[in-house]
């Protein structure tokens, strides 16, 4: 068993846990301690006011930083050391060099093998741009791809559609689902059309199955699928075939699905609809938050204290769930890629000795946009029987700047007075003769501000959650980066996949083969 | 105190759960397990073998069902009786009568207050009927709303845009950020642009706030906003206003948001997409699942056979989340509006005489589509430290029927393959000497099957959670029908709009005058 609290900040704070700080008391959140709880990078800020921490306990939580050496073990993966591994098994056995693939800027990564990863990364962006120069026929593309190949890179392109070039739309298909690829394509002019296909392996079965899809789509059209699909995979996969293909571009092991928007899995995509220089912008503002991630006091270093304050409610104060609610519709799909990207690096039950752990690791993660969430789920958050961690987002400016004064405010102001309405109103809860009107406060909650959701601010953010996962796997001592669990369910499937066909070919199946799909198909 | 355990059954199910059943051991989970679990309506399966329950388990949870007058509660729902209420207390006290606003087909309630709901609700049907007929000039439609007057509509109209009418476009505005309605209104021909404006009291800030602002739209673009805006509201309220909109669409008290769906809430913007028809035919599936939700058999009661083992799984093996994955991208956005129909109605802490309960009320509600969730959040499923229960859904046939044949398959085949092995995969786990590949297993799911994702099997899938969600509340004695915990935050919010317009007149605020609100706003 792989213990939490074997650690002496471990101990301390499970006792400073006995007797939480509590916001229903009068004079508990105050105007004082708002303006000391906040923290602050690249004009942006973290308040954290309304997390259920004293100071004593902010204390502890960096001594548990320092004993776990988390800041080092965040230089380590960003000069490439492998952390992803599990010692005395068969595991990826790599580095996790998601940094290397923005680190063009300032203050560059001194190690060899980041910096050669850097240098790959950089020549796949220089074959971008001549590759873009090249593609204003097409007005569409559609990017295939499933899991990371799919929720960063649409959860980034929707945050920034407002700042999208006219006439080049973007459309995502994932699903192995027929009606998803028929939905997308019956609009589309094909011959218009780029297609982005992605697999790092080159062996995904709903990817190389949509693929093919696609494929026959542009063959009833007339038209050739190899002078309208692109490759984004690993060199030399299967995929890596420029008889198949119009162009190739290259991904490496070291770049995990979900870890991968700032590559060209994110790249190809993000620069055909913004353009090079916004998208530019975007790495620039990961690679600053990648340096903040670094800093060694743990009040400055923005995902580590979030981190921090995440390991507070999950393991000290017990909370399964985190909802992560940006009060920015633009943001709509960014929970779904925080999903994956925490639920798939952190949802873990051994630590990297292969020894069960006897502590939670990754908590639910899950969230819709404000102030939509506060005619939703909010009543349960309010006054239900499970207490719910909360992470908000929220910015000073709206993207557009077409507002509207309506008695007396404007929309922009409406939506951050509800944003900050919630934060203090899940704290304080609220006294009551009604018990209907009693709400217990003491949901603990956190605000990451912005100025404005512009390339830059939303490269810092993608950041921020990478390092933030990566923080508590490292505190946990966990392999944030490999996904054992996704396994037995391909396994399976394919054996019911198998049945499926010896069905159609009218081949009798063995009653020995997978009994248990079997007994399913005879009710289908 | 409000006490689950005081019943009968209650006790008895308590200690069933010391010992529940193990399918991590060879033989549990048996084909003969598969067939006998499943429970079948309206040619819907309802699959339930991989859930942890065991006969004398099942038998409990029916003598549970019996002993809280399940039925009975559910017959008095449909005949109007006043079930939003709490004894003792101001309350709502209203019925819930969302089943008479589709009780147009066979077997109609006799019920004196039910007939005379659904005599309203058709005269509504009626008028819809006469205003569609002279819509052809629109070719977009905005539906403006939020919470329950935005997801259970939005969900609706995604999952049925197969059966879509051509030049039938429908978007949704909700979000009071200004960059929700910019986004949609920058690409819309304004003189083809029917806006449905949806609130209930006429008075929800979001709403009015868009209005204003849609309204705005069409003067720059020199058109009377009169001529494009209708108004579905209550009788009477300040949006019904036949001088400022071109027609008033009525719902009444009766009608929650959440449960709004068939109502004039989605009528006007399904019966526009969709064409009249099939709007019926949506109606006719919820209203023939109201039927079955009262069948006093608990194994063919599809909606309660669900709620209780919701209640096994939340109340008795303690898990705090329900995780709903329907394999049918179609169905991308029902999640969230089970969010809120289940998260608002049973996210409660006092009982219906007022006293708070010593059980777990409403789980938390979350979810992706499959097979996309399996790239994505499955691996904390699988391998995880919280378990999580998983509602998934499943059809037979796609929607458009446009499927590939790959590798022997076709994608539909492959859908239901990842489907089948996960239910399995999930529950009887893996045994392995590497401690990464071990899955513990006994993860309960269940899978709601279908045969196809029509307008009726949508109206019953609607319609089965409508009272999944209600039989939850009437076993827990809870009222699943009003949202006090709404208010508190909404209140604040105001006081932070105050702030701000005070602020923008140059005026000073009062040190009094809610002083957390003024600390942030220094900050920003």
């Amino acid at each position: 068993m792989s213990s939490f609290h074997h650690l002496k900040a471990g101990i301390h704070l499970s006792e400073l846990a006995e007797n939480p700080i509590d916001f229903s008391k009068e004079g508990v959140l105050t105007p004082k301690r708002i303006d000391a709880m906040v923290a602050e990078a690249l004009e942006m800020k973290l308040f954290y006011a309304t997390e259920r921490v004293s100071d004593p306990v902010m204390d502890a939580l960096f001594a548990l930083a320092e004993e776990t050496e988390a800041v080092k073990k965040m230089e380590r993966m960003q000069a490439g050391e492998v952390v992803n591994a599990i010692e005395g098994y068969p595991s990826e056995n790599r580095p996790a060099l998601h940094t290397a693939m923005r680190d063009f800027f300032e203050n560059r990564n001194s190690s060899q093998i980041a910096a050669e990863a850097t240098t790959l990364a950089y020549a796949e962006l220089e074959k971008l741009k001549i590759f873009l120069n090249d593609c204003d026929r097409f007005t569409d593309l559609v990017q295939v791809g499933i899991g990371g190949s799919e929720l960063g890179p649409k959860a980034i392109y929707m945050a920034l559609a407002t700042y999208q070039k006219p006439k080049r739309n973007v459309h995502f298909l994932s699903n192995v689902d027929p009606d998803d690829a028929a939905h997308i394509f019956r609009n589309l002019d094909l011959s218009k059309t780029l297609v982005v296909s992605v697999s790092k392996s080159g062996s995904t079965l709903e990817t190389l199955t949509n693929e093919e899809f696609v494929r026959e789509w542009f063959k009833k059209a007339g038209l050739d699928p190899k002078d309208h699909i692109v490759a984004v995979t690993g060199k030399g996969s299967p995929m890596d075939d420029p008889t198949r293909y119009l162009a190739s571009f290259y991904i490496w092991d070291y770049i995990g699905g979900r870890y991968s928007v700032t590559s060209m899995v994110g790249g190809v995509t993000l620069a055909f609809a913004l353009g090079m220089d916004r998208f530019l912008d975007f790495l620039r503002g990961a690679n600053a938050m990648d340096k903040v991630a670094m800093r060694k006091d743990a009040k400055q270093n923005l995902p580590l204290l979030s981190a921090l304050l995440g390991i507070w409610n999950r393991n000290f104060l017990g909370l399964p769930t985190v909802a992560i609610i940006p009060y920015s519709q633009a943001l709509h799909r960014l929970t779904a890629h925080l999903q994956q990207l925490d639920m798939e690096s952190n949802g873990k039950r051994i630590d990297k000795r292969g020894h069960p752990v006897d502590f939670d690791t990754g908590p639910i993660i899950w969230g819709e946009p404000g102030t939509n969430g506060q005619h939703s789920f909010y009543q349960m958050i309010h006054q239900g029987t499970t207490t719910v961690a909360l992470e908000f987002l929220g910015f000073k400016e709206s993207q557009y700047r077409e507002d509207l004064l309506y008695q007396g405010t404007t929309s922009q102001e409406k939506l951050l007075s509800n944003l900050l309405a919630q934060s203090i109103a899940l704290a304080i809860g609220q006294k009551s003769d009604n018990p209907n009107k009693y709400f217990p406060g003491n949901r603990p909650n956190r605000i990451l501000f912005g100025q404005r959701l512009d390339p830059f601010t939303m490269g810092a953010i993608l950041s921020y959650y990478e390092h933030k996962v990566a923080f508590q796997g490292f505190i946990w001592n966990i392999n944030s980066f490999d996904q054992e669990g996704v396994q037995l369910g391909k396994v399976l499937a394919l054996k019911i996949i198998d049945q499926f066909a010896k069905q159609k070919e009218g081949k009798s199946l063995d009653a020995k083969d997978f009994p248990l799909g079997q007994a399913y198909l005879r009710h289908l």
